[in-house]
């Protein structure tokens, strides 16, 4: 057997290869595994046993495209090197512990990536996947030790590996492990990035002063810096939201074993694991007060999806925003001028799009569907156990991971780079009528009224109008009406 | 005029009345109102005026039904008598402020219910509603002071009423306003006397030992009162949720005015009307920190209706479990027995049916629908203005009375009288074959799924196929296997 | 936010008459009825019964606002009034018949609205809606017969008002009914009434060139009756949308009766229904091929809510369109001037908003959230039995409604009085850079990108830079660049 | 989550392999590739042009997992080998028309999937996946014609590839042409299959008379055959809803260039590329009737996922009255014996769990999420151009897939092999109370009731309470409850 290969080429590659490279030798390149159910032969050189391939015969769903997120595989192996480490204070044999934690290491590293085959589609309590690391870990662990792949000894999937753990507490726990790694090293720097990156914007056009719109109407003037103010405090709220969920994501199942319960574990087993996961993940992750919620329940991750999609509305604001701001160049708003970072048209010549925002608008589109998907599992758990949970899990970490790829992409590609023309914000400024507000503390509601819908239909400005009606003198109008007197509250002089 | 009826009767019961009751006495049931639009009349015995009167004729959408809550119209009250009163330190006549006080007191005491007509599908920015209230205050005000309705004075809608506020300002205001209390007042404490209703269930049914499922299928055992624990759980964790989105709902738009810079009002408005607002409301309202963003988005609301959503996930799963638990009387699992509240079928005399439940589970399903539309609604504004307010507050004040009476009926109704049938439990718990998993640390997984396998096949107990097989004696498997001492970690021993 | 009905507000203002008329004569204001589960007072000026009575005190949820549509207690108005009819071909007493039979068409007639006082959140089967109906034409029914309320004689509410029938197969039945009538009585209308008014602008635009705007981008040119083309076939499309969706509505579960088989009623039953409802509804109604699949689940109404969200989907496009082409009226697109129809702001005078716009994007974020809703409770069925039936047809109707409404105040107060301003329009077309796309069969696509490139750099036309870079002489550039030749594709020839 | 391609591990594979392969020979492996901003390097070993590598660049979004839809791309072989061969009627050198023709079959056949690299986060329009394939044609064809590659010449992506074609009109038509194909090739198949595995076991079980549950409550019998009879029907319905949905599908966008216009294309030429297509296809495709609502709004996308989503709900219905109907073995419902395909529990020994039943309601939850997030983007178009396309082609493609693989995997690994265990569904059915209901029209609803709730309150039988209360003989009631008699209705005799 010639296993020593690792991860070099895609699974699928693999697959090609042995069909074209082999010459009378396919028993070379099998071997047998067994479970409760028998025999089953397994490719010679990946590392999982019976039940994985049992799932892979069971289960051929969208096999292309919907692996088991790698992200949740490596969390197991953040959680089973711990679970070695406690269980060896538990009677596990130092050897065995050891050769777990350097299969789990190497697992974490993503040495090992080429064995897990199994899709999202599988069973809902996620125990295949749990069994692929059981065996994987195992069938590595033998081979660390030297043993024979497949004889489960001296690595035994579920005696050793498993030990103290069950599928129902340790995939909830690798979907919590998973998700919080996903949000803390992942979205939260690239939403803060992006936030930054808007802050900064904010602060180079924070002197110039626009036409504000609502109802897409024109309105009185703001500046462009507090325009993309909204959109700063947009997305610090949408950190903060996002990092309120995580004091229950940090809650782990670990310790609940089949129902809750936490038989065949031992007392002090959860918070031990815990330990071990802080040193490896510096996460503050804690045993779930409950565990059978951790086990019957996942509204933790429908939470953290709730948070992902108020993320979702906000960037949609966002992005459609800059995106009309920025349309033209000659027949829109025109207002913001977007880098060019590719042709725009396979037809038009010279025509440049706001393709970041298009990008960012279909991810915000796409998190806000996955948000339902994960509803729908959430709500539909049944007694002890929601068997929902690798929807679930996908879901969230696709949708975290499409908005910090999204974030980002949008600040390198749109916003870093955005640029105010400012002689159009300007000549929209001059032109509008809304300026007539100025004068409601001057004359009245009323009578301002009036003024602005004189101009209005005379295509007139607010100034001769004013002056027509004998409401004003030029010098009064002059006086009132002064676009940056209009960016703030004023004192109050009695 | 004969204006001093209040609220009596019902506005379309008014309607009816009048056409029948009137003989040529039409002119006498209408007044004239005006606004910059023109005349236009106006029921004589309501206070409102011609702005409201307009939206009435353009929005005929679902008159009947949709009706803009009037928990907006309350929190609109509250903030009106606060404008008033910080607007009388700014230089409004104190006689005018009295009368604007005294109206809106009349209003959140829901003495003038009756005046506002106006349904959801109006104006986005829910302008129409801030001219109802401003028009109603104005002519109650009006009528306060002696003067006459319509004539604007010396009560006018917009100069004193709206005076240092505008419609884009203001109604986000209201959503918070109406949000907070119909939260606090209302879906907290119905969420909490539901949970504590659970708890006591709980400690309740701590000491009946029953069969757990995971997978619908038969597990290891546990305590009832450790599967109530779960819902428990799963609701002090929504009242936390819930909790956490209160920080940013108490952030207010107030002192934005019109696109979030706050011209037409003064410096320290906003801190001074959330002063005012703890008073009356009792909550900690104060400024948002940008009201660019407070105006232009109402991710708030997106946020708080994934808690929302959350709870529904978790109450659909408790509903649907008391369901399935209670399910029979004689051919389903008939562990908890529901309290009989109504006939439940028109033809099958003698059943009773888990209709709390299946209201519950309808309101839930509500509940994520309208979540949707929220974060449809949030994901849409435009520039400087969100012009969604009124589907997005709308559909969170139903949520959240949804969820608190649901609460309320399902704990009286349902919870509070559930009893389990010890009897049925029992049973259940010593037919099954999960006990067999106390044999893993004492034979081994392997040896004990071959034990459960042949009574399993056989229709035997695992007691006789263990014995059978020669894994262990009748003595060592009693000692083995004895569910109540299935029901937690054990503590490690050397 | 569901249907709930006329007479909401009669009874309400009914409750309050009764507590200023009584003294002392509480008593004579009740009187008794009797169940299964024994005698309560009900009020004593309503027709209901003890069901109804016991199902007002279970359900306490969103009583203000929720009843259950008037539309589905109508469509029983229908169904019992057929069955009434047809029970007298299968024994029962021609008198009784008969009184049933007056007092439907008294409940088709609305006559009776007040008497249907429970929510949609009541048993999920909707018996109790059943119960209220079959409870209200019994006592109607003993009256006009000369009986005595609530004795049940000569007219039984389960005896003979439902004979024949379960709530189980009454209220999909009545489902059905409600929608159907619902949809063609009122929503194809609407829709088709809308598509006419756009379709008529089209026409009426048919000869004005505009800049087309692909990415909200600058593109080629199209005649604004093309761009209205678009909706209207869009609405098009979406009327048959929905009319594909009925011949699964017409299907009727009537004839199921408690889970399907048709116990206790007779051979023909259905059909005969069937035909009796084609005479009241004048709507090809037939027994549905399976009456299992008719009680167990309601696909058909999450089918229809599939193409009410596409045309809500249609809408939202159209409308948001709308809205951005009538953006201004200085600073926007400012190519479509919409009507005034009341003014726009409370604090900046003259300012007038697509507000019809606003309630129509509105109305399609509400219909997106409902047919979650009714997904979530189609999806949750068990066995025999969907018990989310009322939440499913109050949403089912509450988007018809809304959708119906929305779009005939859209065509009424926006789209039959749209102008074009021509001289924007006009201005826009000729400031496009994108004419340059005409000269890529001229001069490749690479010199056309080129020419384009340069204008946008330097501000200048096309035509300038054409001829600066020697690609082609003014006279060349008119012939090749005309928008009126850009409209369509031109026949090939060699 | 999207779909992904086959080619992406391979991609994937071929990087790594660069890495190991080269030795100072880099400059080997690029070549130049220029667009209209400038020259870009490109691997050597690929097809595909600057764009392309642009969009590489510029789009680094799930990157791992979000790949264009290889479906996508294969129909868009389908729609430039059409191209081609129309085009050759118009002018397109035969030479030319016949290598792209040859590359297009090779695209078609798979045989260049490595050379398709891009996301979905791209730009909305597609634009760069269309470029990607131009450009991959082009250097195919230039391959095959013995030029260089990347020299445009003499097959040009634009000038030829893209003849007559916009990304505007060609993305969509690939989006309705891969949403045919893989409906009618896959999905409906799938469902089919399906339906006819669960259409025999009705007939299978036709005999077996059950219990039957409403409310999850025990109610009156029905054939376990009727039961599955309903799940037969949903599904036929859903096959209807389904292909009722294609007529807008086949409806093409091409022929409508850049705006629906058709500018730059040819009279005709829509009609003959639909001609072509369905040569290659098999398929009915026509062209759009109009061609700027086939650009702006992809509403046939939103009625196809409409239609999905019902189906979904089928499904889930199906799956989970059919997990809870097998659960057990001896502590559930145990009506059904589900197929064992695997160890159920990596603790519980022996424990085997309705697996094939979760992977099939997750992917029902996916697919009610993929419909939100197809809504959303359907809503969002705006003006000549919807811009959400490649996020609404890859969740239709995604849901698809899934349901027509869950159907499959369903049907092999549960449906087929499902049992009934008869001896149970006799004993639930003979302990039943509600054959009570038999006695209905002999003893009248209110003493059939009467029985009911004594023997449920006695825990006796039915025919002993009937007796007891004298409300029947033994032999009375013999011939009133016969369970068999029970399942229809019956004739009516005078």
């Amino acid at each position: 057997m010639v296993l020593g290969f690792v991860g070099a080429l895609s699974l699928r590659a693999t697959a090609r290869r042995g069909v074209r490279h082999i010459h009378g030798t396919v028993v070379a390149m099998k071997r047998i595994e067994k479970d409760t159910f028998g025999e089953i032969e397994v490719p010679s050189d990946r590392y999982w046993g019976a039940q994985t391939q049992r799932s892979i015969g069971n289960f051929d769903i969208c096999r292309d495209t919907d692996r088991m997120p790698i992200a949740v595989v490596r969390a197991f192996g953040h959680l089973k090197r711990a679970a070695a480490v406690v269980n060896e204070g538990l009677g596990l044999d130092p050897k065995v512990s050891a050769a777990i934690v350097e299969a789990a290491d190497e697992l974490i590293a993503g040495k090992l990536d080429d064995n897990f085959p199994l899709v999202v589609w599988q069973t809902g309590s996620g125990t295949q996947t749990n069994m692929n690391v059981n065996e994987v870990l195992s069938n590595r662990g033998i081979e660390i030790l030297g043993g024979q792949m497949g004889s489960k000894n001296p690595v035994h999937p579920n005696d050793h590996v498993n030990k103290s753990q069950s599928s129902n507490d340790t995939f909830p726990t690798a979907m919590h492990i998973a998700t919080a790694i996903e949000i803390q090293e992942h979205l939260i720097p690239s939403l803060t990035e992006l936030t930054d990156a808007l802050d900064k914007k904010a602060t180079e056009f924070s002197d110039i002063i626009k036409i504000g719109r609502t109802h897409c109407q024109d309105a009185v003037p703001l500046t462009v810096g507090q325009e993309f103010s909204a959109y700063v405090q947009q997305l610090r709220y949408g950190i903060e939201r996002v990092q309120g969920t995580l004091p229950r994501v940090y809650n782990l199942a670990i310790g609940g074993t089949a129902v809750g319960t936490g038989l065949n574990t031992y007392t002090g087993f959860s918070e031990r694991i815990c330990e071990e996961l802080e040193k490896t993940t510096k996460l503050p992750f804690v045993p779930a007060p409950n565990k059978f919620e951790a086990l019957a329940a996942h509204d933790a991750l429908v939470e953290v999806n709730g948070a992902f999609n108020t993320v979702a509305c906000s960037l949609m604001k966002i992005a459609n925003d800059i995106r009309l701001l920025g349309s033209g160049p000659r027949c829109g708003l025109g207002e913001l001028v977007l880098p060019e970072n590719e042709p725009g048209s396979s037809i038009m010549p010279g025509k440049v799009n706001p393709t970041q925002c298009e990008a960012m608008t279909m991810v915000c589109a796409q998190v806000m569907g996955n948000t339902v998907a994960v509803s729908v599992g959430g709500s539909n758990g049944h007694f002890e156990l929601n068997v929902f949970k690798p929807v679930m899990v996908s879901n969230t970490l696709h949708s975290s991971r499409l908005l910090g790829d999204a974030c980002t992409s949008f600040r390198r590609n749109c916003v870093e780079d955005l640029k105010v023309n400012e002689e159009r914000v300007d000549q929209l400024l001059n032109e509008s009528l809304m300026l007539v507000t100025a004068l409601n503390p001057v004359i009245g509601y009323d009578n301002a009224a009036r003024i602005a819908k004189t101009a209005h239909k005379n295509g007139t400005t607010l100034k001769e109008e004013a002056m027509a009606l004998d409401l004003l003198t030029a010098e009064e109008f002059d006086a009132a009406v002064v676009p940056k007197n209009m960016l703030g509250p004023k004192d109050y002089q009695k």
